[in-house]
């Protein structure tokens, strides 16, 4: 059975313990699954509390993300490497499952370029900013992968990547995984996040967006705000790779992939393409 | 030929430079490594800057070790498993070594028995602290090595542990290298610190011990303070578990595993088990 790919979200009020005992009863149902993590939320906590807070900045592109210097970048491989990826690990071993932490960068599991400039728009103007340790996947690193799985392991993946240069560069989490779904060849990518799905208005939950069809999709970024856009992005990259179906799905219910697998959320994909 | 155990401390002065420099020529010169690495100046650090500061104690038999609360804990992840084990990998991925950095709760790497009480003596009376998380390794997953090796990577470790009851818990450094170097049936185990060697007189570097027969180590505990008790303790658990010879080097000098395997530190072992 092809693998599964889950995003989930490191933003407030994720529910990682139910995360994980889905993740616990689609390993016991022997479906193969791999998880990547965001660790926003923990990163920007720990920032803040460092005396070194975040700094978000919106590319020329309209695309919003954080601002990765070198302090930035540690600050975040704490986070995300260490209290969120082994808090995961931890509860997926209580659980009985054999899992696995790696960075990006471990095994150059993902791999890419590093920009390190970046063009923002601040107060309506155009601005450079320099030694961002920020990157583009382009290769996954699937031998890696497979060896580990073939060996019974389940991954926990998160950032940061490692660059061609071999520099350690924060990536955009669902591009990370769409890139993963692709390459593992995926049928399902389920991102999940602190909202119940692409949203008409989205202070109002009841305008969810049940189904888009991929040739529909670059339509709906109108309605795409802040981190939405890069999911859409990520969806719209996975599909042109070759996965079955996108879902973006609420992490904040119980089971939540279990219901994103069986179509609670926005589903993503040619109806033929449903096979949860 | 059979690997070579290496463990570098987290203490003020490390060099990671110098030892990543090591370990990749060791590579290129196709002499099989896994690293263990420790955090504990960078916990130190981390720990403070949170306003959690770190709490060392003196169990009742005179080791020194810290006590681990559950928010020390996720310090001590963010630490080790994030902050320092992924700049290793970093580091090495830069000299072209395919490193992948694991705790040892990932895939239960290491594994054993919780401690969540420890017997303290303060100010010269006992005392019992509950809520701890640290262990003792009982367990290391060869075939979890083996296969990684096989695949051609570069194990970099660190604690925490798995308990049996499948919860994270530090372990000590030293000897988890100890219990991996006679796992995996090592024929040396390099233990690099801050000091040079096991000191008759800790403030004298002159006074370094550069042999110890195995069947005298015993009688120089009494020279050994705070670490470097545990240290000793380590390299009796490796000899007894089979290991050659244990060097404990310095970590401070260029080349720092080459020139302990070279003989420079304390060596402790038979004569005839020098095979550097």
């Amino acid at each position: 059975m092809a693998m599964l790919v889950v995003k989930v979200g490191g933003g407030r009020g994720i529910d990682y313990d139910a995360v994980c005992a889905d993740l616990a009863e689609l390993h016991r149902l022997a479906r193969p699954w791999l998880l990547v993590h965001g660790g926003s939320h923990e990163t920007n906590v720990l920032s803040e509390a460092l005396g070194h807070p975040p700094r978000f900045v919106t590319s020329a592109s309209g695309y919003e993300s954080r601002y990765t210097d070198r302090a930035t970048l540690e600050i975040f491989e704490m986070a995300y490497c260490g209290k969120v990826n082994k808090g995961i690990v931890e509860r997926l071993q209580r659980l009985d499952v054999p899992a696995i932490g790696l960075a990006g960068l471990d095994g150059r599991l993902l791999s890419g370029r590093r920009k390190s400039t970046v063009t923002i728009v601040e107060g309506g103007k155009k601005k450079v900013l320099r030694d961002d340790h920020t990157g583009k996947i382009t290769t996954v690193n699937t031998e890696l992968i497979r060896v580990l799985y073939d060996a019974g392991y389940a991954l926990v993946v998160c950032p940061p990547a490692i660059s061609d240069d071999h520099v350690a560069v924060n990536v955009d989490g669902d591009r990370a995984a769409a890139r993963i779904a692709e390459a593992v060849k995926a049928d399902d990518l389920v991102i999940l996040s602190n909202v119940p799905g692409l949203l008409r208005d989205p202070d109002d939950d009841k305008t969810l967006i049940p189904h888009i069809a991929p040739d529909t999709l670059n339509a709906h970024f109108d309605y795409a705000q802040g981190r939405m856009k890069k999911k859409l992005m990520a969806a719209r990259e996975a599909l042109d790779g070759g996965v079955g179906r996108v879902v973006l799905g609420d992490a904040r219910i119980a089971q939540p992939i279990q219901a994103a697998l069986g179509g609670r959320g926005t589903v993503i994909g040619h109806p033929t393409d449903h096979r949860a």
